[in-house]
């Protein structure tokens, strides 16, 4: 069912993002040449400082390292490393954080702590950077002129794409190149389930835009793309914009905001939407040799067009979907478990569950299994007592449920339950179809 | 618009797999745990033989190699190496690939060729193993020990998961799990456009049996794939059954079958159907320690269930309905080109074509296309003679055309022209989506 659920995310996206006249779908490869990560900047920048010890060649990420020191072992160590530190205003953790990232310091401090893994003191190597994107061979010489990367974005793929897809598709300025598809990064530190993990899928939109008109799609992006997860159904007071402050912002973007959903670990950035000015086709220009300008028709202007980007995470999106739906309520004196998806999103559309398996009531429950399958997920249960089938069916966030009973013998029509209100409606079976669907829009 | 083409085709592979009681789906990752490999024979065997010249370093696949060898030349190698082969019966082909498959001979009769990139003779590496699997590293040490591989087919995502997805699924024998994903091999040679690529993603399904059985489901499966095909529309008479010869099946397979279909290229495999027996589980059951046996309520019988894999290519699906529907035909003196898509896999499902640019024809116009977006692709085409426009749509294979015309003022209905036909109905607009999507079914 979590398959199914992805699927469905994925599936409201591409129609959101690509039922539009402005936007074109793409499936850019995910081994790529890798002239494209120079001109991307990550084979030199997509890196984190580790740290080794040399006694048991343990390796430490260094912008996290003090995550694993005990605030007792870090408040001995800043004491010898300069005692005048800790009379200072802040909390322990910043000062400590604050050593670290001076690297010349980070080694001294270190010696003083111990290596978090052996305890060994003093022979630490100097902080090295360290590429988070994987590597591999194409072909059978494994050698460095055959070194190729597993993206660690989708974006490039849009990118080194725009002429072919503008050309082919008869675009003019503003329009937008969307894809879905999975990325890979080699983190040291995995976390919070789905929400940081090496293999994971993106969904992303990069809108091309004249330089001038950037601002004001940028802010309609961002009004668009958190007003997508509000649509289907996610609590809008656990939805909130995150802006980078100016001197945060990453090398190419001039604005930058994270949409971010409050999970039960806390805030957490589900998409991120971007101005990345004309930096990306500036590069690729500058490495490709080839140039990515625009000609405008009607002002006979030749420029690099500006970049909006609306970068989701598909499976944090799924993660935030999922634990946003899920509610317990008492019912009759009984705790009811249920996932309240959007109808469009539910893993299961409908559950089919006869009353009685008798009098002919299996055959007309199999038959409309039969007339709604080529078009719904559905799933059949006549096993046990209605009230537990009901309950397994709230569990699974499936909004209809249809009862076969013997009423249904005499008047061809079914009950429908509604998950949430618990409602039950009748209806005649041959309206059952059109009557789900349009519940669904 | 082939985005959209390799999308519906997956769609409609997973509803016609997946939108059934018997076939959970499942979504598991590119990287996985190297003993995976090991246990499923990849590391061992997944392999082709390879020799090196050593004086030029180019890299030969062996049994590839003639290909790349003139007549003449293998004529010539072949009567220094051994002159009463020639007298033999056979193609001179065949002879040198015999010689080939030996390997000890083949460092000899390639001495006599010379080497197909410098010409040079005398020195070879002896043949040695290539493993397809593309290679990299888990974390930031890049030794031995934390070699990882990307998964060179989606099956073995399968077989490790089996008793999850049965238990969390409540599923009992005979059942299916099938998946749709990217794997990745390290071909030497890649050919034919999409037909055989380093990425590629495949839509597999395994259907899990009880020993005995397996002929019986082999069978239904084999049947129902190849009607799968027929039912998107590909011409019955291109695709056919290449049974493999008891002597020529894998080492884990007991029965085993190409769909193949008839490209401008000849035959080519698109599906394969395998009885895998209990090759998969026994190996994984014996790699991980863990016991993969099923227990049957019924008999009271415990045992290693048998497997029925259907593995389709999506990318040599996608590429076989492409050439099937292309056609070209004469109209009014005019060639017309066409690509006959099933409307289910049609890129554009409709197209919106008014008229006249005036008297409120496209407000209407964009009317029609607002409404229809959220449940079709749609494009919209305003410019240029209406013929021309027609022509567009049939090359790109959108099977309907809407046209707003002064009439649309009058009453309310557009004219809808169907693809193949060319013959036009008038529709009111009311019932426009309702009239697509009848059709489309």
């Amino acid at each position: 069912m979590g398959v199914e659920l992805l699927k469905n995310v994925k599936e409201e996206w591409w129609k959101a993002m690509t039922y539009r006249e402005d936007v074109e779908g793409l499936d850019a490869s995910i081994l790529m040449h890798p002239r494209v990560w120079e001109a991307s900047g990550h084979v030199e920048n997509f890196t984190d400082p580790m740290i080794d010890c040399k006694q048991c060649k343990a390796r430490f990420r260094l912008d996290t390292l003090s995550e694993l020191i005990s605030d007792k072992n870090k408040e001995k160590a800043l004491k010898e490393f300069d005692a005048a530190l800790l009379e200072k205003e802040g909390s322990l953790n910043d000062k400590f954080t604050e050593v670290l990232e001076d690297q010349e310091k980070a080694v001294k401090l270190l010696e003083l702590v111990g290596c978090p893994q052996c305890g060994n003191k003093g022979t630490f190597t100097q902080p090295r950077k360290f590429n988070l994107m994987f590597k591999t061979f194409l072909g059978p010489v494994e050698d460095v002129s055959n070194v190729i990367y597993l993206r660690p974005e989708t974006a490039q793929g849009i990118f080194v794409n725009f002429l072919n897809v503008m050309n082919s598709s008869r675009q003019k300025l503003p329009f937008g190149i969307a894809q879905i598809g999975k990325a890979f990064r080699n983190e040291i530190n995995t976390k919070n389930f789905l929400f940081r993990t090496r293999e994971f899928e993106q969904m992303e939109m990069q809108y091309f835009v004249k330089p001038g008109d950037d601002k004001t799609h940028y802010d309609e992006w961002k009004e668009r793309r958190i007003a997508w997860f509000k649509s289907l159904g996610m609590t809008p007071s656990k939805l909130r914009f995150h802006d980078h402050p100016k001197e945060k912002l990453a090398h190419y973007a001039k604005e930058a905001t994270d949409i971010e959903y409050e999970f039960p670990f806390g805030w957490g950035e589900i998409e991120g939407i971007h101005n990345r000015t004309d930096f990306d086709l500036g590069r690729h220009q500058e490495f490709s040799g080839k140039s990515q300008q625009y000609f405008d028709d009607q002002t006979k202007e030749k420029f690099v067009p500006y970049i909006i980007e609306t970068s989701a995470g598909a499976s944090r999106s799924f993660m935030a979907f999922l634990v946003d739906a899920y509610y317990e309520e008492e019912v009759n004196g009984e705790v009811r478990s249920v996932l309240r998806f959007h109808p469009k999103l539910a893993p299961i559309k409908a559950a089919i569950l006869p009353l009685v398996n008798k009098d002919g009531m299996p055959e007309i429950a199999r038959k409309i299994e039969n007339d709604l399958r080529p078009f719904l997920k559905i799933f059949y249960d006549d096993k046990g007592a209605i009230g537990r089938r009901y309950r397994r069916m709230d569990e699974a966030g499936t909004p209809f449920c249809i009862t076969v009973d013997t009423q249904t013998l005499e008047d061809s029509t079914v009950t429908v339950r509604e998950r949430d209100t618990m409602e039950q409606v009748r209806i005649s079976i041959d309206k059952l179809l059109v009557y789900i669907l349009e519940k669904m829009r």
